[in-house]
């Protein structure tokens, strides 16, 4: 295991990604866990080439874990306090892998690149989880989705992180038009409404909502098919493509 | 003259300062010009120490060219990208003003340390121009106020990083009540609308402009003094103390 240093990686900065996905009625978020005794869970981040653009390297963090690419993904702050450095953290962590670690124990220089203070630029993603094949990388024990109502509790300052990234999401979901990130290609006027709970996590009047999203002028609404169930059946929408 | 790197800042790492006023109906932005042969502006920006918080970094860098602090100064968008590297530019600067540079010419480590790529974290700050106390500091031949419609060719990426924060300004300029800011403790609704218009670059109908800002809630209205001529002047108007 080469050290970090030495991969030409831009030192004290790193990326980390909120990957937001909806299934089940809920918004959730892609967490991997770490594979070391504790119960580290860890936004997938990473660091950043000295030749790479930032939004290359969060691509490439987002399409490790995910298989995919071409997504809905966006820096939306940096996280750079002074206070969350991953010193703490990583001493805990190494105290409790002592044994694991063996001769992947962390040499000077690389303890040192480690722990020094991090500045992280957060990226958030939107998919349609119906599209991601999950990936373990090395140091995932598991990956999984977790409901933003039940995350748990993040190394260093991630659920902050996520909090923000969240915000970020409501203030930007009409204005950028994000919603249809998160849903398949076609659905119902109910499942957009409730997508739109699950982010603000509050209801949303039903006799208004159509109203509200047709303003946007981006949806289509597909023809019936005229068999007799069809015809019971909400009708569906979709993105409208550009001409 | 010590090296940067010896100072203990983050290596790689930048903070510039997009700091907006508003004079005679523009929208301004303060630019300082390097005291070198060349023709170099450049917005005011420096390094992050190791143990400064970003935000206190900007707040340092605005304060040292406006002798103010306590005003409107927030993060908008990290560049990043890899073209942006200041090689060139330095290289152009350096061979312009080789004489003058006499000793100062750098030395390697620190030629080193300055022409690497360079991440840029953008903050944007809001100042009421009138409480500016205009400041140079070393490195400055000149520094003043550019209209956003006639703003000097700068160095790097600098112009776009204006056209950003023009971007954010005016993405939150009602959701966040951004303009008072901008504006002199009392003001007229005219001139709250010359502000919006400034900014938007556009015309603002002024039947329907009033009834739209103070629905945001935030104004009070002022008491006239019933002399005669007052009696013919506008409403002045200030933001609502908060309780």
């Amino acid at each position: 295991m080469h050290s970090p240093s030495e991969q030409n990686y831009i030192p004290q900065l790193q990326v980390d990604c909120v990957i937001f996905g909806y299934q089940d009625g809920q918004l959730k978020v892609l967490i991997p866990k770490l594979d070391f005794k504790g119960d580290f869970w860890s936004l997938p981040g990473g660091f950043v080439y000295q030749d790479e653009n930032l939004d290359e390297a969060a691509g490439r963090i987002l399409e490790a874990r995910t298989g995919i690419k071409d997504v809905y993904l966006d820096q939306f702050r940096v996280f750079g306090s002074t206070t969350r450095t991953s010193k703490g953290f990583l001493e805990r962590l190494i105290e409790l892998n002592a044994e694991k670690l063996g001769d992947r124990r962390f040499n000077r220089k690389e303890y040192d690149w480690f722990t020094r203070r991090f500045i992280s630029i957060g990226f958030y993603a939107l998919v349609d989880i119906s599209q991601v094949r999950l990936q373990k990388i090395e140091l995932d024990e598991s990956i999984g989705w977790y409901s933003i109502k039940e995350l748990p509790l993040m190394v260093m300052d991630h659920n902050e992180i996520v909090e923000s990234a969240l915000e970020t999401l409501r203030l930007f979901l009409d204005q950028k038009v994000l919603a249809y990130h998160l849903l398949p290609e076609v659905f119902t006027m109910k499942e957009v409404q409730q997508l739109y709970e699950a982010i603000y996590d509050r209801g949303f009047a039903a006799n208004n909502f159509p109203k509200k999203i047709l303003e946007q002028n981006v949806l289509e609404r597909l023809e019936k098919k005229f068999t007799g169930a069809a015809n019971k059946a909400p009708y569906l929408y979709r993105l409208r493509r550009s001409e």
